[in-house]
């Protein structure tokens, strides 16, 4: 157990010994144990935009044991997905890699301005799969935001009673944002203090742009003059967003985009203080010696 | 038991031994035993679409004992009913066909653009009645997935845990789709997709036509150029995204059609490698003999 | 036991012995016993229509004790009510005539076009009260259809594992309906159809008129030549439509009208094989002498 | 579906149709099927009387997939085992065999004159283990027999409520009895009488001896001129003592002893109208190969 | 994850992968990682024998801590201890070494002959403090086994149902045992039986010496010429006890003895197939650097 996991931990001293050790369990694995790094392979696209759009580019991947073999031989800390995924697979892989159980997903077959994600799985569901902590999406200004809280914290309170560890996806959404506004930086900053605020353990967002979306808000900026650019001055912010890096945050790493642009990013949240990333489309999305290569790079950057 | 059920039981190893139980039971009854394929008779018509639509031209049918009957002497794999259908034979004819119990239900008497069935049975009514798996409906699309999706996945987990296997029928349907939508390739591979992740053990579909009704998936298609025709073709497709094979996926059989139809497209189902079909109106709503000659004709199909 | 009703109460060979005897007691009790047929009173009107519209042509009608009476010396099959009627008269007339609690009811204070009842008691109250059976009322196409079917479901399960019988009022009601529609043929055969799936024990319809309110229903009425008069035809359809006359239904008698007409609908709801009559408003709106009077000629009618 | 299945199974008619099912599965299952006899293989002597006493003249017995494959060659009925034997199988021989779990057991480690086993598994384990039925010892005679009869009463109401069948051992033991009394026609009769009056719907007794051990009871058996010799004769009383022959009871074997010796018993338990054997150490206590043919021998004699 | 852990893994296949997932993380762990050999501390002698008798001669080992550490440093599969040891370092230590929860206890303060644990934490606790497992004693021959057996019926069930293993120390005690009884061959092959008959994932059972207990068993043995000498030869017969070879079964050290006789004897529970070693006294009861020293040496045995 490295200093730096040590420390980690100590800022969830209020957390019972399972869930601290869950959260251990997954900063001690793959290539990144003991730096408090994080690099997760999260595959939850079949089920939010559709097996076609997720898979078609890179047909093995429509079988759920490609994941799990494809997070243990790039050395993720753990590997995220729904129900029917991790079903699919834990037996098998029992025990090689720490699973992190979706407990809901959003498909996109109905068109809404304000999406609630439907609960797909549970807490004895998580404990029989032998995961090591369940995910949960909320999406902060979506008119169903109430909804998506209060299960939360019902399951997140089950799920940390059992001794499972909470990873909160935090996606800004909702008809009174703008487009823009869904990655702006007071907006995310927002999503990582809510999360935060419900208990999450672990945090992810987006990497936040340099806009501002609320007047309100926009007025506390100026005034505090908080720095927007580069990208690792955002991060920092975002950091300071939740509990003044007191909790784990980590990036999503977006669409497929340039190796480039998403090594990039990578430099910028590493330099910005971030966690690490989660790093799904950019993974399945090609073959896998690619994506070995590419998580490698990015490994190689989080481990400094 | 063949090698064949063995392999296809390999696909469940996260499923507790009454699940698999009750999997190879329906996989060992009938005339297609030991195939690993499947010839299901559901009648649920009575409720979906009332009485006389359903029975009317065939008036024997609306005996519940008829459809055990007919299930029986044709040599299906396993009868699916709603409660009422279910309880009128069960005693009578128990331990004679594998039972499926429909736990959902839908009328058309009101008119509604995104349906939620309501739930009309139980895990315990289907052990009372000696029943090896459950039925759910899904209508993916529907502004009420949200509610069928959390109802599936509750009574999902209490039927696995009591040993009962798990039907998902996922008909996609709802304001968001167009009608043509409802049947296109993107949306029954998103629709499998779905009901895998949902943790469902068998799941029905209907077969695709070849129209894609997503544009961020058309995009898709035409980039990773999945074959669109034949149907066989798209049939491979539904099975891929349904985790890539390891999923038990069959094929309803729509509304009553020409024979010729139904056997080319049941022809089309085994090229692609279907697990079988689900064939209701054209059985019971024709004379028992005729019902009888079809099905044997689409059984020796899938005996291949 | 007649031969009779031992045919009647093997229909039911799926229900546990206590329902099977609380429909016999219910066919063994009065001057209908025997012979399978069915007179019941029914008096919710004082929650459903209020207490003037119901009770003040014939004052003596207030007392609850009144019904309980006139059922008994009527010779009824039995006496069904809600939770306050039947407690205001079940100790003084315990043993004395088989009783139905009817467990939800509905007022028209609140104006609405998608009606739901409100559960009024339950299980326990109708075990503590020595009934025979629970009542509960679906409005088949009303938009809130899907919690009164799931209510009923629970209800009924519970119910009859304490062997108690089930009796489902099924009347067609909503705003895709329209008034004629409530009681067209295609319609009631609809909603006895879909009482039987949801498992009762007896389902409690209004005549149909001839009238046919679906146009896919239609196509199938030509197509099947299905006699549409006179008023026994269609009674035999309904019956056809609830298992194919291997489910009690019964008849209401709807409002107060001419006792030629009652009487003639009653001789065409036995020709056309029906079970009987729950007649309330032209029981209890008309002096008592009258009432045993008009229900003796009934009870005469169904005695054949 | 045989006459004479249908008919055993029509004395089961107040069970639930789940019950009637599982019945009809070890009815219909191996080389007897559709015979209403028995032939089961039951392996608990590991827990009841030790490893090597049971296992160690035929070593491959210590292995828990021999005895479900013994049990699947030989064409057995039914494989019954405690918690332990039967998890070290189900999931390989999910669906091979239907499966009976011995919900208690004892062990021989501590000397007792009123033994009373140890619940060692429960309904829940039956159902995920994808068992056909529960089984369960009781010791009429012994001290603590109210124990066990109230155990068998709860667990029984909860297997049956789940639809599964109740097998029960009645061996008669305790401080009141003699060694001899254990066996004899009254006691053995009376167990049998005691776990039909259960609700037990197989019950397994060992043959039984003419002696008769109560002083009451012999007057009985005098007065009546009851039959003690041959063992047919005894067994005649035995199934009659079960409810007139309307519960299924099958005998043990009892220890090893010479082939002859064994299949003259099963011939006179045949004859008795006796409804099978359960044959443990018989079995499994020799090579396989022999093991086989005895039971085929067996299996001859009660085909009749 | 090596091939022999997969081995052993595929033996429990009827337990879901949560708790096939825990046995990897303690089979993967510390310096046998990966042999599929164990090597646990148990530190509950505190509470079995009192603090002086076990902690006086090393008192570091007062503190709860000090077990941790000792465990860790020498590379330990696992740590074992009750309630209050494992709260008073879970936080701590979180993460560091798989944990087993001691869930039973008994003390020396009351003299009785047939002992019964007290029931002392719970699956809830081993979550809530981030254990792989729980661990219960049974003392098989004892008067009270009846409530241990069915105490741990319960527990286990509950414990895997949440994805933890279950280990079973099974020590044969009573008033119908001779003191040599307790570690007779016979007697401990009975107790390694019934515990995997329990349930038990793991098993715990003392080196047995060449006594015979039972003079039934005395008989099995000699007619089947069970190899009695030397060590090995026992171990390999206790390990056909368990399933043949298919259970996990682990040797306790015993009482602080002559490091020269616990390595022989360690050397011969590995040349006779054991699993392991659970060495509690002989580590904790010297200063901290010889024990390592000792159980490095030992963990060298199992390596082979």
């Amino acid at each position: 157990m490295t200093k730096r996991v040590r420390e980690i931990l100590s800022w969830y001293d209020s957390e019972n010994a399972g869930v601290r050790s869950n959260l251990a369990r997954m900063m001690n694995h793959g290539k990144l144990a003991g730096t408090g790094k994080f690099v997760i392979l999260p595959v939850d696209q079949g089920f939010e935009h559709g097996p076609a759009r997720s898979f078609a580019i890179n047909p093995p991947a429509y079988d759920p044991r490609y994941h799990f073999q494809l997070a243990l031989d790039a050395g993720c800390n753990a590997y995220a997905a729904p129900l029917g995924f991790i079903e699919a697979g834990a037996a098998e892989y029992a025990g090689e890699i720490p699973l992190i159980l979706k407990l809901n997903n959003h498909a996109v077959l109905h068109d809404e301005k304000d999406p609630v994600s439907a609960v797909t799985g549970g807490v004895k569901d998580a404990l029989k799969l032998g995961c090591a902590a369940v995910g949960f999406t909320i999406y902060p200004g979506s008119a169903g935001e109430k909804t998506m809280y209060q299960e939360l914290r019902e399951i997140g309170a089950e799920a940390k009673a059992h001794g499972l560890a909470v990873v909160v996806w935090s996606y800004p959404r909702g008809s009174s944002l703008s487009k823009q506004g869904e990655t702006a930086l007071d907006v995310v900053a927002y999503a990582a203090q809510i999360a935060a605020q419900l208990g999450a353990n672990i945090i992810k967002v987006k990497p936040p742009t340099s806009a501002i979306e609320q007047p309100e808000a926009k007025k506390a900026y100026d005034a505090a003059k908080v720095q927007l650019e580069p990208l690792s001055a955002r991060v920092k912010h975002i950091i300071q967003a939740a509990f003044d890096g007191r909790r784990i945050v980590i990036f999503s790493g977006g669409p497929r985009e340039s190796d480039e642009q998403l090594i990039s990013d990578v430099r910028e949240i590493h330099a910005g203080g971030g966690f690490g990333s989660i790093i799904g489309r950019n993974s399945f999305q090609r073959p896998k010696e690619q994506a070995l290569k590419l998580l490698n790079t990015v490994m190689d950057i989080y481990k400094g």
